[in-house]
């Protein structure tokens, strides 16, 4: 029987922090190496043009991803890590599935109208500033997942209704068509870890709280000094379950270092002696990994091998299947 | 310097008729013999799909758009003659300039707004039955005429805004991102003849009264014997300004023709007369290339070679354009 598919894009916007580490590309590298599983993890930078208008930010993020992604140990022989804009056949079944997509369909989806909703409590128009990318991104994101009949696709709660529109789509489709499609399940990871940034609230980028995942050692020394701490003196007893810098040293600490951290902050460890324990964790951690993506970074030819290589070994599949949807739908040979 | 380029797409939906070869595929053919013009006329398929869901009628109007055009002259060695779903480049474009399109735009469309209307004067959700391709179609037809530059775009006053909606999206595009692309005109040529239907009103498939292009001999008799006439008696004279068959006449004779027949109705030609003279005319013209049609048909496999011949020469302009283009958008080789 042919193993589950396990699809996961990663949207090349931004350069990869901690959060992104711990909540993400960690638990997603550690699955991709399960032999029951058969993974598909791609950079979507179709995707990143909804977001990123700035072409030399989308070109140097896609670089800095797929470098973060092998340097942490993904392996691409293992399995099908490629860039989605290598693979001409998903615009194709994107624009066939938009001529099966309803329009209600789109304008329920929760990203547009939290943009529409912006607009009117802004007093704007309802579209303002919103392009037909953001709009109709959903039927791209069906296209990537059913391109390659990906049975789970494992998301964040706000993304699960794009798979619904994914799986509803495809379920059209072979009513009308014929059995063309997998119909794709969201899989929601409730206990993904998410770090909490230097202020306490969740890392992100947005709320500019981040720590750097392959900056140089000094860097992660300084903003890991940054985490915000309260006014109690070495001596006094802390409470972990308030701290940022427990929360995170919980992220990369076995049990036992957990539990040997609580007891500490009982005992009354100092902020600073904390931070700079976190650092010594987290930098032996991410020590190797920081050097081969530097060396990765500094190769861009052996990047871009990787990457051209994984789409030689996916082609043959979206090709087939764009040529089955194609027959279904009579873009068909004459001869 | 550079000929002047002009775009042409033939939507691939339905069997073509005598209105299409008098108002479209005519002139069209007339225009791509000019030297001074560098003609690109496509089969716009996957158009079509946003018209008709059923694959057999997509597969079989798409190969008798192909074999009539060639019929009736289009030379595929002087201009250069392809089928859309060939050129995979469009629609990767067409996403493209999905995240540069701002959905407002879309809104103002006039088909999409008609589609509104309809359901809102039938108390039905605007949105009701409406698909993306629907909606979108304007971006997918920036894409046909930007791919290739295309200076001129002849088309009908209903199309007149998509082109210039494709010239706004163009020049957006060239602001942001530096100069990629040529700014198309749209070309209205309000001469093109409409044809009478045998109902008098505009020769249309939606009216039902449609004169057939490559039926048999008897068909075409038994249509234009068909062609509505008033009560008048031979010997008695008629008006030819209203009556579709001398129009339909018009469309297919010299001046001269057109002088004697006038004359021999306000003679008093009787209608059978005249219908079988009309019969005639048109037969002469079209006999060869219906013969042709007839070879063509038999023969899908030069159909296909020739389109396929047809893309062979166009995509090397179409991958250079899109090259350009995802430069500039920042999907760029890592090396």
């Amino acid at each position: 029987m042919a193993r589950h598919r396990v699809l996961t894009g990663i949207t090349t916007t931004g350069t990869p922090h901690l959060g992104n580490y711990v909540g993400a590309i960690r638990p997603a590298i550690e699955s991709s190496k399960k032999h029951e599983v058969d993974a598909y993890l791609f950079m979507a930078d179709y995707h990143a043009l909804i977001k990123s208008q700035n072409p030399d930010l989308v070109a140097q993020s896609s670089r800095e991803i797929a470098a973060t992604w092998l340097a942490l140990g993904l392996d691409p022989s293992a399995t099908h890590f490629y860039r989605q804009s290598d693979i001409p056949e998903i615009t194709e079944l994107s624009w066939i599935l938009t001529c099966n997509a309803a329009k209600g369909l789109m304008n329920r989806a929760h990203a547009y109208k939290g943009a529409v909703q912006a607009n009117e409590e802004a007093g704007e128009d309802p579209d303002y500033a919103i392009t037909m990318g953001l709009f109709s991104y959903p039927i791209l994101m069906a296209a990537d997942i059913l391109i390659f009949n990906a049975n789970d696709v494992p998301v964040g709660r706000d993304q699960i209704q794009h798979v619904e529109m994914a799986r509803d789509i495809a379920a059209r489709f072979n009513h009308h068509y014929g059995e063309t499609f997998v119909l794709p399940k969201a899989v929601v990871d409730d206990e993904g870890a998410v770090l909490q940034g230097l202020d306490g609230r969740k890392m992100s980028k947005s709320y500019g709280n981040t720590i750097p995942l392959f900056g140089t050692p000094k860097q992660l020394q300084k903003a890991i000094n940054k985490i915000k701490t309260n006014v109690l003196e070495p001596g006094e007893p802390k409470d972990p379950d308030t701290s940022a810098v427990f929360q995170i040293w919980c992220a990369f600490a076995s049990d036992a270092e957990r539990l040997e951290m609580r007891s500490a902050f009982e005992a009354g460890l100092g902020w600073g002696d904390a931070k700079k324990r976190l650092f010594e964790r987290v930098n032996d951690e991410i020590a190797p990994a920081r050097a081969e993506y530097d060396r990765l970074m500094a190769n861009p030819a052996e990047l871009e091998m990787i990457l051209r290589e994984g789409a030689a070994k996916v082609r043959p599949e979206s090709q087939a299947l764009l040529e089955k949807v194609r027959t279904a739908v009579g873009l068909r040979s004459f001869s």
